[in-house]
Order: structure tokens, then C-alpha cells, then sequence
């Protein structure tokens, strides 16, 4: 095989790797060669324009480390996160809708008890979320839940001596399914745009915004484990979520509450927001 | 813009990629969404796998340094640089044919006399390489040439405080073209494969070789730079170079000589080869 021209290479490149052993390592790589390069063939870059291609990736690789991951932001600000979620996710009607996991999760979270304050000591509006994990009530299903400060950041954003995790925690719900807790109110926030991603976002015309949300993880046993979001009713960004994230049956009313005694018994001193929301998971499929 | 589902989020992302202010971003933009969520689509990743794309990324970013590029690698492995090399040089009938730069190209390389020993010191068998830079007869050209040692290595893979660059040089062409230079024999060599393309072509059952060859870069005023190597005949990986650079018009016998006079004038007092080359560069194309 030799002498290949701007068509016939495609051909030459896909016989080359059809000598994988493993089928599915075939299809991915055949698929790959016969996309990328019509891709290449559609913009015919110069040599200067492939260059910095190979720049943007290098420095997007560079700009990974344990608490930062570029990589996923391009994918989730490309769509491609909101859709392989999508291909995944075929889900059963009634189930709850999922989204995308995003960089920010961390694995196996410190639990808490039912009705803990997740974010204690931080300033913003004390928010009480209520829900249950349900089809069946789901006994005893694990339920994490993160989200960021009134600033928009994570706790993994800030790790430091001074700083640990925080705004994160895993529940277990009750024999009812039930479960609640306390947090403040999450904020709209950029992602972090100081790296190609960012530098993709402004050559796009377009703005690094995530409109105020909660993430949930929720599993239990047969069971699909849910990834998904609650997203706060009136955010300006719910029509521009810049990782294409936002599904109308996950946005709800923060409804604002006045000081008194809240929905879950705690006396509470000021005004606060409360979220419901009762999540179904889909049974487990079964795999051939 | 919401409720995507894996067929409306394609259009939902090439809407928001549309607000690029440079129609240039906006057209790589559509075409790289479009081709990559084709992509997607067609093999339905599951979330494991996404994300084992995503690790695979980021250990081909990290691998990039001063003296390594894994996305250069990644590129030649996948077709994709001799794709963009024949996108970009559709060139005139009687043109030398173009091939990959690779990863090994150093900027500016120390000049050296025409006739010069570019590798110095280094066991292998001396070969004489003689040519001219022509079409009209191109004076002054700089001719940069590079290659491996016996064993397979660029001096930039193995730089450290005792080895400096080698078996590199800038030339410059004499009043009638011509150039002639002395290294030692190349040898096949694998692309470096103890990172992620590595893994990726022993996946795909493909191994990691280029058969032996010289580099040349050819520059003079108003002509195409000609970017090129000359492999050499018989050599076993010739219809299998894992970059696809490979090209009949790019083959030549590298002749055994027995010792003597060499063409050069030189008196060689061992067997040798030598090869013979002569490059014709394009007339420099005129921009729009």
C-alpha cells in the first residue's frame, strides 16, 4: 500500500486497522478514520492550521491534572457529553430525565444524615431540598449530591491546605424513599475558561455559562443509576446552558420561603428557598 | 434551546457555534461538530467507553513535551497528516512529491558546509548522498536534512548533557543547484510506542514501523517549500509504514559502492552507499 491521494488514503488507513483482533477496537477505529478524515477533507486546513490543531490539543492535555479535566469541558461544551448521555440514556417513560456528570464530581463523597446541612458555614441563602428516589420507594438508595458556591466554584476548584471537600455529600434515603437536606442556593458560573476551552468558547461567539443547578447521583440496587440535575426556575441561562444540559422536566421553583419552621421541622431564623423533587429510576436493563 | 435527544443536539450546538464572529471558526466549528457527533453516533459509546476516550486524550497530552509530540504521532498513525500533506499539494506534473514532516524536524539546524559529514562519530555505513535542488537550477536553496541513527533514534529523543543535536544540518546549494553531504546508512525504526499510540496500533493489530529514509526540507525563493524524504528500495516496511508517507516517485536504490574515489572526490577507504537525488520544488502558488 502505497502512493495514497487525498481519497484513497481513507480506504488504505481503514484496511490497516481492520487487523484488530477485538471487533468493537475495529468498528471504533474504522469509524474514527472514515469521520475524522471527511472532516479533514470538508475544511482542507493548512499545514499551519493542522499545527495548531495539534497546539490546541497538547495544551489542552497540558491543562489537565486532578482538578482540572479540559478534556471533558470540550467534550461537554461540543455537545458530545450531552449526547453520548443521550445514546445512553433511552430511558423508559416516567423514569427522570439525565444529564451530563460534569468534571466536578468526586467518588464515594462523605455521608451525612438525612437532613444535614451539606454546606455549613457558608454564606448564601439556606436552600432545603425534599425528594424522594422513587418508582418503588427506593429504601436505603445512595444519593449524592454537589454543587457550587454563590460564586459558581466547587470545592475541587479551591483544594488547598486551608480548604478540603465541601458543598458534597452522599445520603441514604429512608424506608419511604425519602430523603432531604440542607445546602445554600447554587449560582450561575462560567466554567473554567482560562484554557482552550475558553479560547474555543470566545472564537465561537459565545459565553462560558451554566445556568444554577444541582447535581445528583442516585443508585440503587436493580436499578439504572441516575445522573442528573435540578436546575432553578428563572436562571437567565436555561435556554444557553453552554454543555447543552438543560431538559425542561429537570427545572423546578426554589420556592421562597419565609422564616418559621420549615417543611422538614428545623426552626429556621430567616428566609430560605426550598426544591422538591421526586426522582424515578428506571429498572436495571439487562445486558445480552 | 432544550430537551436535545442524540439527533436535535447537532443542530442545537452548530446554532450556538454560528454566533462566531470569523466565518473561518464558524465553518471548522459546524464541520468538526457535524463529523464528530457522527462519529458518536455511529458507535454509540457507552459512558465507560467516553470516558476511556477522554483518559486516552489526556495521557496522549501528557506524553507531549520539548522532545516528544503524541498528537503528531497520533495524527501520522491515523492518516491524518499525510491527508493534510495532500490537501495542501496538489502540485504541478514534474514537482517532487511531498511526504509527512514528522515529529523529529528541529528549526533551524546548524549549517554546514556542502560535502560536510553530518553524523560524525556514529557507527554505521557511510553513505553519500548527492542531488540538486532544480527545475530551473536553484542556487543558494536551503536543503535541512535529517535522520535516524542505526538504531532507529533522532538525536531529540535522546538529548541530555551529553549528546547535543546530530545527524541534522542546513545545507545551502551550490551556483548550479546541487548539494551533496555525507551521513550514515538510516535504518527502519518504530514511532515511539510506549504511549497511547502505541497502545492504539497494538489494538489495532498494526505494528509500529517506518521504513528507513532521509528527511529533506528544500526551501529557495519563489517556490513551494518541498517537505520530503527519500526511502530507501527494498526496504521490508515499504507497503506498510505506519504514517502512510510512503510514494513510489520517493523510492531509490541506495548504491553499494566499494571503496575508492567517491563521486564527491572523496577517497573512502570502506564500502559505502550512495543515492542520488534530484528535487524539483513548484513555483510558489499565488494567495488570493
Amino acid at each position: 500500500m502505497r502512493n495514497f491521494d487525498e481519497r484513497s488514503i481513507t480506504a488504505a488507513v481503514c484496511e490497516r486497522v481492520a487487523q484488530a483482533s477485538d471487533p468493537h477496537a475495529r468498528q471504533i477505529s474504522d469509524a474514527l478514520v472514515r469521520h475524522l478524515h471527511d472532516f479533514v477533507r470538508e475544511i482542507e486546513p493548512t499545514q499551519e492550521e493542522w499545527s495548531q490543531a495539534i497546539a490546541f490539543l497538547t495544551r489542552t492535555g497540558h491543562m489537565c491534572d486532578a482538578n482540572r479535566q479540559e478534556f471533558i469541558l470540550l467534550s461537554d461544551a461540543l455537545g458530545v457529553s450531552m449526547l453520548v448521555d443521550a445514546l445512553n440514556h433511552r430511558l423508559p417513560g416516567g423514569a427522570t430525565e439525565t444529564t451530563v456528570l460534569g468534571p466536578f464530581y468526586v467518588q464515594d463523597p462523605p455521608e451525612l444524615p438525612l437532613g444535614a446541612n451539606i454546606s455549613p458555614g457558608l454564606e448564601g441563602v439556606p436552600l432545603l431540598v425534599t425528594g424522594a428516589a422513587a418508582g418503588s420507594p427506593l429504601a436505603g438508595a445512595t444519593v449524592d449530591v454537589w454543587h457550587s458556591d454563590g460564586d459558581g466554584y466547587y470545592d475541587v476548584q479551591q483544594l488547598d491546605d486551608d480548604h478540603g471537600l465541601a458543598m458534597r455529600a452522599r445520603l441514604r434515603t429512608a424506608q419511604n424513599g425519602a430523603f432531604h437536606f440542607w445546602m445554600i442556593m447554587p449560582a450561575a458560573y462560567p466554567i473554567p475558561n482560562d484554557g482552550p476551552v475558553g479560547e474555543m468558547l470566545a472564537a465561537q461567539g459565545r459565553h462560558p455559562y451554566r445556568p444554577a443547578h444541582v447535581h445528583f447521583m442516585i443508585a440503587a440496587p436493580a436499578h439504572e443509576q441516575l445522573v442528573t440535575h435540578v436546575f432553578v426556575e428563572g436562571d437567565a441561562y436555561l435556554d444557553s446552558d453552554v454543555v447543552f444540559g438543560v431538559k425542561d422536566s429537570l427545572i423546578r421553583p426554589f420556592a421562597e420561603m419565609s422564616a418559621g419552621i420549615a417543611p422538614d421541622g428545623a426552626q429556621i431564623d430567616q428566609p430560605y428557598r426550598h426544591l422538591h423533587y421526586d426522582f424515578v429510576l428506571a429498572p436495571q436493563r439487562h445486558t445480552a
